[in-house]
């Protein structure tokens, strides 16, 4: 016990947050003495290779799931779609005299993997001392003595996005449940297995299951926290819509001194096109485009001015001398964005020949903000280049059509996309969770509109009409979707705390 | 011989020009009962392999060639570079009473091949009834009766390029001999074996035997005869320097969710550089580029103005429904042009990820007319981006000075590139070459100031100051450096109708 207690006061001066008794110091004092066992449980669970496209390992996780949730009293049930889909993990646990429930949700799919990227298997988990960069020593977590260094992080795909989210709310119930604090609210836990594959049946599966699924409030533990690495809470995310578009040049690769000046050059006029759609600091150029751009409110705007800075920082982290816009990163991502994701024409390098290229096409993605709408996105981008003088085809165009026109572009839209999301941070669950949250990181968390990536919340927004609430735990230098995708102790320390509050605190 | 007659006949009739006698109905009539055997020359020479990167079949082909003019009452030499370099196949004849020499240049070393793309084997030449695209059927060219029918390719890698120019001369100067016509000028051979690998040693062998090589005009036979099919002569090329381009973005791809709109987008930075580089229609954008373009004097704009138009049906062809600029092909060629040869940023299609690339790389190659220098270029390109904001770097940035500075574009110049080459029209021997080439013709033959494509022939001016002609043979849609390139009969045979009356009458 003595050990115990110099544990936690290690731990709180490690935190760097005043040690702060009852709930928050018992759940920390918890941790403190699983932290073997926890980081156990996120490597167990981050071994399992639930990839979209293994249903295996989908289903070795599902069960794991539902076996750890029913271990701790929860009703489960593993949901599908009618035309199958990986199941989606609910459990339900109802609290006597709780009037309020909430639905936590995570995803415990992972990205795909491309090994050959990765410094150790993406699904053989290793500790390891810090970032990569770092240089940093393997860690045996079965061995080491306690308490872990806090900047130590686990690697391996999904550690991070969602499987730690998943460990928190689970290692958060076991410290409420041993230190004797009773949930506040009902809880319903949603743990979906195609998030990483674009949902394409959560809406069906929510569908079927409104009347279980009833709530007040959903937080959604997805994405990261925010770059200072404060505890972090948005009410909203970015939409998205995607498109490929391909112009075309010659039928044939021309040789460029016979025929450069009058063939006209695909990978130039991508560029020009390119240059049409976006400036310099990525305002997007479209007439239109930024009409149903809902303008922030006073508290949205508030919020953003409290955040700590972190641009300078960043700069040197990712080595850009410049950022697009001046406003910071929390505003620039509070615009709609249009992001090159690639461009592929030709030949570079020791292939490029003296030709010029066959076509030039271009993937983009937009990132949308509330109120906008993917089909108002395509419809503004299409009549845009149409009075550029672009002629628009869905496919590839034969000989005749090639001729026919004098620029054309194919645009291939991916899917129908989804619209962004920003919720009311004035309703009384928001103003509840953020009460519980900084109660327990014992200081304001940080507060962001919506995040600047994109989770299709607006399903559940949709679905049941209450109050989305982000609850990232994941440190934003994951390398998330990314090879050697890794989780920081301290975040899960810091999220553990965090989902123990809102089951015991969450009052309204 | 009644059937022979008949035969000449025919193919008069079929050039579409009317029937010569003297040297053009000689050559025509050896030629026509000839053919097998001619073709059995360039099949023989293209299957040997002699691309630069193979030695042995270099050596094969300059002994083959030294034999084949040895045979012809040639002197011969093999030339190479102390260093070491394939060989250069010289030939010198003397002619008695000539007071003029002609040296007549071409290389016998092809494009490297890619096997996998080509139809048939590159160096096992197959010859078919027309191009690809019409459904061929291979001919045997062994046993198909005479007269071959001059839409039939011999396709194989340098059959066109530049073969054939070597065996229009050796048969010209077979049909020249067996019908009793002589020389008119002193004959000198010059057959490169490392033009497709940019001529490294020609500058040093030409320097080595300039007493050798002493002479009044020099014929280059290499480049494609005007799309009108007409037989061409040219007075320059273009030049040529190259350049690779590389901005950065952040030194890690970046969730572009998270991040897009504040960290910079490499690839559209890329586009935005392109696009102020060079508009739509080709013209490039930077001040001060143009300074030393010679403008057309007077006869060489009558020499474009005559050329027949082949806009239309190239648009057909090539499946464009524009070109850049409106001045016709041969015009916009006689202007500076900035080639997109490639890009490549991030992904595209299915590897496409919601990321920010981390650089994007533009292959650009740059061809100039008289009196441009790559000195120039350089200079005039690297001011322009220095005065758009671009810190210029020719090596990776390091981490302080990729954030010590906004936009860094890293500039890799391929070599010190070329000049362009524009002859003086109205020079002595340039006349009487345009006189001895339409009386070939039966009519006149297509002129142009330079050749759009790029050929070092300033070497050829700089050593000896004389005139410099192009001597085109090849068909326009032969393959050039790609695939699958082939050589229309007709256009070898309208080859060796030149070629002998340049040999024969050529005289100032």
């Amino acid at each position: 016990m003595v050990r115990g207690v110099s544990v936690v006061l290690a731990v709180a001066v490690l935190c760097g947050r005043a040690w702060a008794g009852g709930l928050v110091g018992d759940v920390a004092n918890y941790r403190s003495v699983h932290e073997r066992e926890i980081v156990d449980r996120l490597a167990t669970l981050t071994a399992m290779r639930s990839v979209a496209a293994d249903p295996r390992g989908l289903g070795d996780a599902a069960a794991y799931l539902q076996h750890e949730l029913a271990a701790r009293g929860f009703k489960t049930q593993v949901w599908m779609a009618k035309s199958g889909s990986p199941g989606l993990v609910f459990g339900s646990l109802r609290v006597k005299g709780a009037a309020r429930t909430a639905v936590f949700y995570a995803h415990y799919d992972g990205q795909p993997v491309t090994p050959s990227q990765w410094v150790s298997g993406p699904f053989a988990p290793v500790l390891r001392s810090g970032t990569l960069d770092s240089k940093p020593t393997d860690i045996d977590w079965k061995t080491a003595p306690l308490p872990f260094d806090p900047q130590w992080r686990l690697f391996g795909r999904a550690a991070a996005d969602d499987k730690s989210s998943i460990v928190a709310f689970l290692s958060a119930f076991d410290a409420m449940q041993a230190s004797g604090h009773s949930p506040s609210v009902n809880i319903k836990v949603v743990w979906e297995g195609e998030e990483e594959a674009g949902s394409p049946h959560i809406a069906e599966i929510l569908h079927d299951h409104v009347k279980d699924l009833a709530a007040d409030v959903w937080f959604i533990g997805d994405g990261p926290v925010h770059q200072s690495r404060q505890q972090t809470l948005y009410f909203g995310a970015r939409g998205s819509v995607g498109v490929e578009a391909t112009v075309y040049g010659p039928v044939r690769a021309l040789h460029d001194g016979h025929y450069g000046n009058w063939v006209p050059n695909p990978a130039a006029m991508a560029a020009g096109l390119i240059a049409s759609l976006r400036d310099d600091d990525g305002h997007i150029l479209i007439p239109g485009f930024g009409d149903d751009v809902r303008p922030l409110n006073d508290a949205e705007k508030k919020a953003v001015a409290a955040l700590p800075p972190v641009e300078d920082a960043l700069k040197q982290q990712f080595g850009i001398g410049r950022s697009e816009g001046s406003e910071g990163l929390t505003a620039s991502t509070l615009r709609p964005a249009m992001n090159i994701r690639g461009i592929r024409s030709g030949q570079v390098g020791a292939e490029a020949a003296n030709a010029i290229p066959v076509d030039a096409t271009i993937s983009i993605d937009f990132r949308l903000v509330p109120n906008q709408t993917p089909a108002h996105v395509r419809e503004r981008v299409e009549a845009f280049l149409t009075a550029k003088g672009w002629t628009i085809v869905h496919s590839d165009p034969d000989a005749a059509t090639r001729t026919a026109h004098a620029r054309i572009v194919k645009l291939d839209w991916e899917g129908a996309g989804y619209p962004g999301l920003r919720s009311d941070m004035a309703s009384p669950a928001a103003q509840a969770t953020i009460r519980a949250a900084s109660d327990a990181a014992g200081k304001p968390v940080a507060i962001l509109p919506t995040m600047g990536g994109s989770v299709p919340i607006y399903l559940f927004d949709q679905a049941f009409h209450v109050p989305i609430i982000g609850l990232p735990i994941t440190n934003h230098d994951n390398n998330q979707h990314a090879a050697n995708e890794n989780l920081r102790l301290q975040n899960l320390w810091d999220g553990i705390a965090t989902y123990a509050a809102l089951m015991t605190e969450l009052r309204w």
